[in-house]
């Protein structure tokens, strides 16, 4: 009998582990003097412990979610296979697929919009390929976020019939297509952003920079503010990307090709979105189900929810969150952290992105009232991401109200009045 | 750079590896052959190809499913701890919860006819242990099984308010009421049994027999279906007590102690609960989401859900599962796995639980319809697990309709009359 300490039920210390062989079709329980059966090993282990009040089982099951994002070109050209198999990792998966006669089929959630610019590419793309598809324009925006668009896919899925180990639904659009596909990766609830949501990462993020060309310009700044927030969190090289190219990219619509000088293997565009990409994942990785609360990511995401929920539909996700950090960025002055030149860098670099930088209703008041309620969800800790350079955070739980209210006057001094000036 | 073969895009065989490492408040991505960061490691990886068409990110997160299951004795004994803290498996965060001082929560739902029976019990014991409670009676019925209930559960835990990491959600009640409140674990969807639902465990399902003195007659024998699957899939002991001690077991509702001759130190009642939570974990534990197709607790579930749907509500779950059950002994006797007599054994056994063994309503039809929907359910294979001896049972995928026929009309000729008979 093995022993260990980790795992107890307090009335009693001895605790019996058992891995799990897998022979003759059957799985059976195996301590580490017990006789060794043949067999395939399984990851998941059960600690054992009875007691004179009853048995406890304590089930260690390990589960594995790969995931693949792809950035590409010509996602819709019918000889690229990307759309098709981009979700496929295992070479001999891939073969087997492509040895297959059977006809294939794919179910397509597509934003209304997108579908009206792409819809008809989309489906010259898999009639070229002889699948069988169903393409569903759906209106995904905010307003609709909710489970009532959830269960009309779900019907239609149904009717449509996929088999769901091999034919993955995809979904065209923005945040809110993805979001709602991703059957309910969240959803909103009670007035309350995403607050119904399981996550469960899409098998594949396919990211082809062309179809930016038809995004409106204001959208396309809002996703820059995600952009800078990897960029400010950890990734010096990305800022002054930003800083010196945003400008151009958010005119260009991340569309044109001229390679930067400081890496003639690339073009501007590609080399933010890649950065951004590298960076979102390194964090997003080792944390999936956000089980450790101390996330850089978190950063513009404090007191935006609040101020999102107030204001709906007047700011945009990415807009709320860089009001966010740029209040956050002179807590970060306030505190020493940042020097008042790399303050003015990051508020400048937010402007050449036409963000809003400052927001009359984003009061002292939501500012307080956001930063409670992160106390009460985050186990009693404030975990506040602030920079302490250009590119380098930490995450504090020592800021002070004083602080905060310090900053936040300074915040309102200086960024008020040129924030309400139209452009 | 480190090379692996086993993920590949295809266009490009060059995969670099990345691990990642936490310092300093951020994920760095780290290969082999670089500098090492002091810091902690983590289990998830990232596999970067980049080629003339792209970059593809391959990310492998590892997530570890932690859950309990305890079979205990007076759960509703305020001196009891199981219901409060029996999910905690880690003795320190036992430590902190008990000198916390911090009024904690509990969410109840309970079937309506379990809280007639035991919810002045639950309300007394919370009252006693000094936590803040919301009890939530619902009809938790097979019919009511939907996407309603599960918002309704919703909407009122979100009034009451909660800290999801630390004060989890109690189900009492029935099988429905479990999977309903394990948001949905189950749902039935378009008419199709269980349609929408994931698979996220509870963090710990308790077990008190004593529950079940107040069960209605039928349901125990219903509950009796699945334990004697196990039993017939794997476990030739339990079989045999099913056999010698099952009617007895039925009619106490588990609720006598006489020891059993062969094992003193337990009952007949305690030991067969104990060996079919065994049996059932040892084949969840390594399967969790079910990736693996080749499941031996399908067993008595081929048949079953086509017939349940067909005729709800006047089959019970287990019951439909026994019908299919007794068939698939019938095709196990025709296929030469099983003897007559341990065909016999069987169906005395469940003769002796009350459970029918025959329905005029499981037609050839809806059994030939229902192999054809799981072939295709199941990646072309049939995978019908079948009992080779008692306790044993393996997967079989050329099992012929020809033998599937002369079965059937051997089970209708043998069980037909004596089934149809009242006792
Ligand atoms: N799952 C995640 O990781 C994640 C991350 C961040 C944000 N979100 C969620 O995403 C939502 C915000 O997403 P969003 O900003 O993309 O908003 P959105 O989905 O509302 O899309 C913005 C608008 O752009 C249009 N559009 C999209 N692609 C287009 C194209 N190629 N050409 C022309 N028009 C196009 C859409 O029709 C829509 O009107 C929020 O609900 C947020 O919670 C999810
Ligand atoms: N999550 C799982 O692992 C799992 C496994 C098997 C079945 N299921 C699902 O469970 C459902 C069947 O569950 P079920 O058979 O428990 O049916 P059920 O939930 O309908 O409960 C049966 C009846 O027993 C009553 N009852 C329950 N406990 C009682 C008690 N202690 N005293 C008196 N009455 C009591 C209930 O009021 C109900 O009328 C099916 O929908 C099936 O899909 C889930
Ligand atoms: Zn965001
Ligand atoms: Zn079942």
């Amino acid at each position: 009998m093995s022993h260990t300490s980790k795992i107890s039920d307090g009335a009693c210390d001895h605790v019996t582990e058992f891995r799990l062989v897998h022979a003759d079709c059957t799985w059976s329980r195996q301590t580490a003097d017990s006789e060794r059966i043949e067999g395939q090993l399984s990851d998941a282990k059960i600690y054992e412990s009875a007691s004179e009040d009853g048995v406890t089982w304590t089930v260690v099951s390990p589960i594995v979610f790969t995931y693949r994002v792809i950035q590409c070109e010509r996602l819709l050209d019918a000889s690229n296979d990307t759309l098709l198999f981009g979700h496929i990792s295992n070479p001999t998966e891939l073969q087997a697929l492509n040895n297959n006669s059977k006809v294939m089929k794919r179910f397509v959630v597509i934003d209304e919009t997108v579908n009206d610019l792409y819809g008809s590419q989309v489906a010259a793309y898999f009639k070229a390929r002889g699948v069988m598809y169903k393409i569903l324009p759906l209106p995904t925006t905010e307003e609709n976020k909710s489970m009532t668009l959830v269960t009309k896919i779900l019907e239609e899925v149904h009717k449509f019939g996929i088999d769901r180990r091999t034919e993955p639904i995809i979904a065209i659009g923005g945040g809110v297509c993805l979001d709602i596909t991703g059957a309910k990766t969240g959803v909103n609830f009670a007035n309350c952003k995403n607050k119904l949501g399981s996550y469960i990462p899409p098998v594949a993020a396919l990211l082809d920079r062309s179809f930016l060309c038809t995004l409106p310009r204001r959208h396309i700044s809002n996703g820059m503010a995600e952009m800078l927030k990897m960029a400010l969190m950890k990734h010096r090289q990305l800022f002054e990307l930003l800083e010196k190219e945003g400008r151009h990219l958010l005119d260009s619509s991340f569309q044109t090709l001229s390679k930067i000088p400081e890496n003639v293997h690339t073009d501007a565009a590609s080399l933010s979105m890649r950065l951004s990409i590298e960076t979102m994942l390194e964090e997003l990785a080792p944390n999936l189900w956000e089980d450790d609360l101390d996330r850089l990511v978190d950063f513009g995401h404090i007191i935006s929810p609040e101020l999102e929920m107030k204001i709906l539909p007047a700011l945009l996700h990415g807009e709320a969150v860089n009001i966010d950090m740029a209040f956050m960025v002179y807590v970060a002055h306030e505190r020493g952290f940042l020097t008042e030149e790399e303050k003015r860098r990051i508020i400048v670099c937010m402007r050449n992105l036409d963000l809003p930088v400052w927001h009359s209703d984003c009061t002292l008041d939501l500012v307080l009232k956001s930063i409670a309620e992160r106390l009460k969800h985050s186990g009693g800790r404030l975990r506040m991401p602030l920079p302490t350079a250009l590119g380098k955070a930490r995450i504090f739980n020592d800021t002070e109200e004083s602080t905060v209210c310090q900053a936040f006057k300074k915040w309102c001094d200086e960024q008020c009045e040129t924030t309400m000036k139209p452009e």
